[in-house]
């Protein structure tokens, strides 16, 4: 396994993707305390929530205030999504680390999710960073090139209209870039080759895996993506997130049991993952009647607490 | 993925593993169908039952009727598995093209399962040889060495007695030996370290692994195993099967989820991805009110029929 990165980065998007796609509201102080716990079981870069019109996406409305009590937190990257430069300004005034815009390669997704095509996106991108750059603020700009597998809409998405929007997206001035199989089309092959050509174009601006779990390949898509040197994910407790175009998908990779993963890989990610099984059990609670997914919090850990067969009775 | 097998097998257990597991009795022409279905989808190696006494578990009291029936398909592999001398001296009279014997490397889950210790098992596996010599038949021993990653009973099971139940296996006569994480404890890392020195040890006849996804790592492990080259997996359709030992546990790596893995690797498995799903869709008909599994039968295939964003009319 020694082609792997050593160290990996979770970060846990559960509140932006997963609660956008939720028809539960969860109140503020709730929120605070999930950001409070993820933190303190490792989890060292938050997604907190969308600048987004709030009647749009009432879920995510308290996202200043969330962003406000995250940068509290010491070492903590407090990132948001935005959709357009409105959203990126206020994100710039309250002080996010990092600002997410997502672009679809999918041209059809692009003006299904959107109402914007790919190159609208683009150009938008190089507005936010003419934004951020008369701000004179150390936020970061990442541009997140979604549907980059295939597109429940469009179908085929071709990987060199993928490679295309990434190139043109560092163009205009994204600091980073990543990319996302925003409907779960992805399967190992296709992850190693896309993410290997996009590391050949982006270098270390290539940034973070995004996987959906729809057809069961969520970690073994991060296996093949960490083959190619990546060593970020996206991840939610307990799976939670979806996409509206996505019939069955099954969520985000869950943030518990890709931990499990890694850890079993022993690549170090400075995550207690006890504390966030604990966490998600929480969420549970708070979110009744929503699904939530995750194959370890159903099983549980393993029993593996040093007994061996030379210290049982039976073998004596 | 240049350093993985260029062709992988996939056994079907679903008639032994998953079988066994379940409550309902499937009649005999209902497993015909779905021995001859199986075959049709490009299967060329199926566990068709046990040489169990039919007291224990009737589900599978029809074993010598489905191997008689599935010896008559063209270049299909019929394996049984057998629990003892007696079971395999049934299964070669049957004339099976493989028996598989059992042994639990947890010294616990040996007593509790098979009631006998791992060097019990050894020494019968002996006496198999020389009753498959005797025959004088072309029959293929094969110890397949479960709880290798741990288990629920025992907890840690040292690698080194694994590696010595195999080394036992190969010396007392097995032809080939396998490993399997009866109880769903194994990770990629542990996976990719054992089947190392399995393979090691073994060479050519490290003959095959058995998963399963009860932390949802099935597919996951599977990578890491095809990585050490190993090229030969027990599925189930549906991912039927379980453990009575083993809580939680969501039964084996589903076929169709695995095949579906694979063809995105351009990893050839010679089998028809729809007619599986077709398959377990008539598995569920007939076995109603069981538990089936598998991602790509709830999430359905990705649409990739070759529309791209070029030839959709919202592009023009």
């Amino acid at each position: 396994m020694s082609l792997y990165p050593s160290r990996v980065v979770l970060r846990e998007v559960g509140m932006r993707d997963g609660l956008q796609s939720l028809s539960s509201v969860l109140p503020t102080e709730r929120k605070i305390e999930w950001i409070d716990a993820a933190y303190a079981a490792g989890l060292r870069e938050i997604e907190v929530g969308s600048f987004v019109p709030p009647e749009r996406l009432p879920q995510l409305a308290d996202t200043p205030a969330l962003v406000a009590h995250a940068r509290t937190l010491p070492g903590l990257s407090v990132s948001a999504l935005v959709p357009n430069l409105k959203g990126a300004e206020r994100a710039l005034a309250c002080g996010v680390d990092r600002l997410l815009v997502p672009l679809s390669a999918s041209h059809a997704h692009s003006l299904a999710n959107l109402r914007k095509t790919p190159d609208d996106v683009i150009a938008e991108v190089g507005r936010i960073r003419a934004a951020r750059d008369a701000a004179g603020v150390k936020t970061k700009i990442e541009g997140g090139v979604g549907t980059a597998f295939g597109c429940t809409l469009q179908g085929v998405v071709p990987e060199a209209e993928v490679m295309r929007c990434l190139a043109a997206l560092l163009d205009v001035g994204a600091d980073d870039v990543s990319l996302a199989d925003t409907v779960g089309y992805a399967g190992p092959g296709a992850v190693s080759r896309l993410f290997t050509q996009a590391r050949a174009l982006a270098g270390e601006r290539l940034w973070c895996g995004h996987f959906h779990d729809t057809r069961g390949l969520a970690l073994a898509n991060v296996i093949a993506a960490l083959g190619t040197g990546v060593d970020r994910f996206d991840t939610s407790l307990g799976g939670i997130g979806g996409c509206p175009h996505a019939p069955g998908a099954s969520g985000n990779a869950a943030t518990e049991d890709l931990a499990f993963m890694l850890d079993d890989m022993q690549i170090v990610t400075g995550l207690d993952i006890d504390a966030l099984l604990a966490l998600r059990a929480r969420l549970t609670t708070w979110l009744p009647g929503e699904t939530f997914h995750g194959a370890l919090a159903r099983a549980g850990r393993p029993l593996l607490t040093g007994a061996s067969w030379t210290t049982l009775p039976s073998a004596a």
